[in-house]
């Protein structure tokens, strides 16, 4: 029987470790939202990487590249947009390269990668796709919550937790505390009511980008992003 | 209004710093459990210690003490009791003194202390004694969960969001996601559905001691035991 457990954590990563299996990293608000948006939007490629330094340095390499990023939920200066789903919708990039680099998602994708498995990209838009493809899988799943700061965040635990819920109606067996309690957080109510009170919704709304957190929620995705060598495709 | 926050996971402590109000250890498979019970049956102190050695060197000094411990949930070669609320009920240790090291829950309460804030032993045996003492006090309180090796316990993370939820109705407010997140999982059900499958009573249970998990869970102690320069006593 495969198992899904849940990490809720960046600093609880290597207390999951080895795991082989599929990885679900998971950044709801904003990280993994936005790339699945980009992708709704027709972006092409998604650069993804820890360091502003970094980014930098690919926007030479790629100069028609869409500079995409925050700090501390901010857009960085001199990037071309903040990390808002809102800004890919419309279709405005198109066919465009976008790299990506953010406060908590980019740096869970990278420890996610170093381990040497499939990596995927998770949010509440699709996590209902991803149900679906890991439904008919053997293989174990890890769902990876880059949460905030090293803390816990209520939208991605609230994620995983509906994605092992369904696995669990698929045959997988939850494993470990962490799955129990996401499943707990996720059967406690609907997307909306359980995330009312979330911190980084607080924190993203005293920023006046209440707009990303309702695409975040609301908006659905069929698109599995993977991530591997530093680049987000969709498959 | 006096907040109420969650620590997970003695790896995420000093993502909770710093911190200034009461700190209430929690590790209910068995540490604090043991503690209480401990109490219940007479003992006149217990002295907490991280390291197998220290224990040792304590017994010189205390030579009619008590030799409590457990490592990976066995106990300790050479030591008179497992890490077993049990062996304590019945008042076999009445005035005696303990020295105690576990798995989790010994550290917890050292890192708590190093902090310089008051700290209590929690349990589910005394959380409603917790309750009530916190009610009518107006300082923050952050309950610090220990655990099992660095990873989430279910058990923990109960007796935090029962404390949570009953605070919350004396006008404390939750601070932080992982108290919403302890709070979802103690309204999920009672103690015995939400600890049915709990990862580290299977463990347990394998190694032969329900009896300890049955008093962890439904015995009560009016007792608040504190942790202060390395001794618990009953305040």
């Amino acid at each position: 029987m495969p198992k899904v457990s849940v990490c809720l954590s960046p600093e609880l990563f290597e207390k999951h470790l080895p795991f082989e299996g599929a990885i679900v990293v998971i950044d709801v608000f904003r990280a993994t939202s936005t790339i699945c948006a980009a992708f709704e939007g027709g972006v092409k490629t998604i650069f993804a990487v820890a360091q502003i330094e970094q980014a930098h340095e690919l926007k030479l390499q790629y100069p028609n590249a869409v500079l995409v990023g925050e700090r501390d939920g901010k857009m960085i200066e001199g990037f071309d947009e903040g990390n808002s789903p809102e800004a890919f919708l419309s279709g405005n990039y198109a066919g465009k390269e976008v790299i990506l680099t953010t406060t908590n998602g980019t740096k869970a994708l990278q420890a996610a990668e170093a381990t040497g498995n499939p990596v995927w990209i998770g949010a509440l838009m699709n996590y209902q796709a991803i149900v679906q493809k890991l439904a008919g899988s053997h293989s174990d799943v890890l769902l990876f919550c880059a949460g905030w700061k090293g803390r816990l965040s209520l939208e991605d635990s609230l994620c995983a937790g509906l994605i092992a819920q369904e696995l669990q109606d698929f045959g997988f067996a939850l494993e470990g505390d962490e799955a129990r309690m996401a499943f707990a957080l996720s059967a406690s109510g609907n997307i909306e009511t359980v995330l009312k009170d979330a911190s980084h919704r607080q924190r993203l709304e005293k920023l006046g980008i209440s707009r990303d957190m309702e695409i975040s929620m609301h908006f659905r995705s069929e698109h599995i992003p993977v991530f591997k060598k530093g680049k987000v495709e969709i498959v």
